[in-house]
């Protein structure tokens, strides 16, 4: 790139969370072409410093002139922020990039994964919407792997048991792990119950339906993302002790039969996606082996021998990145030349 | 009960493990008629003592002879030992109920969950088989589920991901992940890899096809309990740094259509079972709730909306007990009166 590339000014809402700071990383990292950063928080993190690419930036409050100058917003403050300032920053002017649920579900909101569909970002007039929903973790490491495989053999059904990592729930969510493992006692329970040494099928809050509203998430911002109402998913969602990532064991079936090595191969190829998968290695994906990485890694390829055209996989991503941080600053990365 | 009910020596092979002394507990418990112990352990811990209602016994080596005078020889050494030592005892006149996977797929061996078919223990004789098979512990607490729902609906698929406890792989399972959340490091990893903050997707050796010998147990382990070849089951199985007890995902579909209620009034009733659901009181089965419980427990049941006459739940049971000593305790109950 030349030296005149132009940079953007990129706002962070929710600085101070695991998310956000792990936004200002991945912009780092991956070189994102920051003129600088604009890190916003609450009135009680408000003040204090961060840095940022070796420079000192102090965090405000979100108010309507912050954002005047925004180039690019990265929501991640919860759902009640992103409804209070989404539409102040996008009057702005700021494209907004929001990781809450707010609007995921809203049909004028594009929901994207950059390697599923990057094209729902823009309009037909070629301007990118003023807000971009980044879509639940536990969908984002998903579909990523369902994409490639809807395209060569077309989807029919997913059923898929999850086991998520306590940082979904943010700082809160490990602080809790680790002092239920000191054995300190909790008053009140982050992850609904003891997390310790437990396994908590109870993800977000329990919709009349009996499925969680992490449940439904999986549901419908698959057939959102995939652009395809067809795909039937049916999740169980669980929170377990581990930090690095949340793992998905997956049983899918398609409409035409595959040859597994086939799948390996088109996998292996498809963006985003690391093969793990050497048994006679012991290689597969974990949590502890994906923790800081960006890709959705896959394994446990094997066919579902007493279901025709089906196939079982387990597959593990960074929930902070792939599933959240990363995401949002490859969408980011989508706007670069555009805005 | 009268004072003259008959009494059972009882050997336990294997005194020394988890498995081995979670069964003292549960014959004591459980009041099992027993008029002597005889602890039975390797080289290494013979001479030491035991106690069990408030008897001192002192552990033995097996030999031909130790089973003389033995009525119920319960064995839970591996399968080495149980390859080497139950034709032993069995000629010797002991029943032999074995823990280990090594007559389990042996058609002459009956493989038996009493919730399920108490029957098959007997021969046509009346008497019962000299080697009783205990099945696989993710194995025994989903068909204690499936049997009523099958003579009712009749199941035609079961797509299951487990949450396995460390305890099976029994102290050394516990005392690895004690000691990797001490942050002390591991020579060699008990569960393949390091399982505090982790999800390991490989319990058992891997076969040929693809899937672990865990997950082949509950494919043909099932079939076999369950009498009906026609069953099919697709599994994934994961070890997850949690002791209480196995979760499992279970996604079930029938041939004939149910309604959810009526599934939760069956599921009460049947034996073995104890159902918790009840999302707006937070309550469903964890590990940390199932732990040293005998029941399996039952929750999250609900309709897959996506797939015709299919059914979603989530289970768990303490592996050492319903998977494994409760169960077997359970046989030799069977057996009373009929020796």
């Amino acid at each position: 790139m030349s030296s005149t590339q132009k940079t953007y000014r990129v706002a962070i809402l929710g600085a101070t969370g695991l998310v956000g700071r792990t936004m200002l990383d991945i912009l780092e990292e991956r070189r994102f072409p920051v003129s600088d950063i604009v890190p916003l928080a609450s009135a009680r993190s408000a003040g204090r410093e961060i840095s940022f690419k070796g420079r000192t930036y102090i965090m405000q409050e979100p108010s309507k002139e912050v954002f005047a100058d925004v180039d690019i917003a990265l929501f991640s403050a919860g759902s009640g922020a992103s409804r209070e300032w989404a539409s102040v920053a996008a009057s702005q002017g700021a494209v907004v990039i929001d990781n809450s649920s707010a609007f995921r579900m809203d049909p004028d909101v594009p929901l994207v994964v950059p390697e599923v569909n990057p094209g729902a970002i823009f309009r037909e007039d070629g301007r990118p919407a003023m807000i971009i929903a980044n879509p639940n973790c536990s969908t984002i490491q998903m579909v990523v792997v369902l994409k490639p495989l809807h395209e060569r053999y077309h989807i029919r059904r997913v059923i898929v048991s999850t086991y998520q990592s306590v940082t979904g729930k943010g700082k809160a969510g490990r602080d809790a792990l680790e002092s239920e493992l000191a054995g300190e006692k909790q008053e009140s329970f982050t992850h609904v119950h003891q997390i310790a040494y437990n396994a908590v099928p109870h993800i977000d809050v329990f919709q009349e339906n009996g499925y969680t509203k992490e449940e439904m998430k999986m549901v419908n911002e698959t057939r959102k993302i995939m652009g395809d109402d067809a795909i039937s998913v049916s999740p169980t969602t669980v929170r377990i002790p581990v930090y690095g990532g949340h793992g998905e064991a997956l049983n899918i079936e398609f409409d035409d039969d595959f040859d597994i090595d086939e799948v390996r191969r088109l996998l292996a190829s498809s963006p985003g996606i690391a093969v793990q998968d050497d048994p006679s290695q012991d290689l597969y994906p974990m949590p502890l082996t994906a923790y800081e990485k960006d890709e959705v890694f896959v394994g446990r390829l094997r066919r579902d021998y007493w279901h025709p055209k089906t196939l079982n996989m387990w597959i593990v991503a960074d929930n902070l990145r792939k599933g959240a941080a990363t995401n949002a600053v490859q969408i980011a990365e989508q706007l670069v030349g555009r805005l």
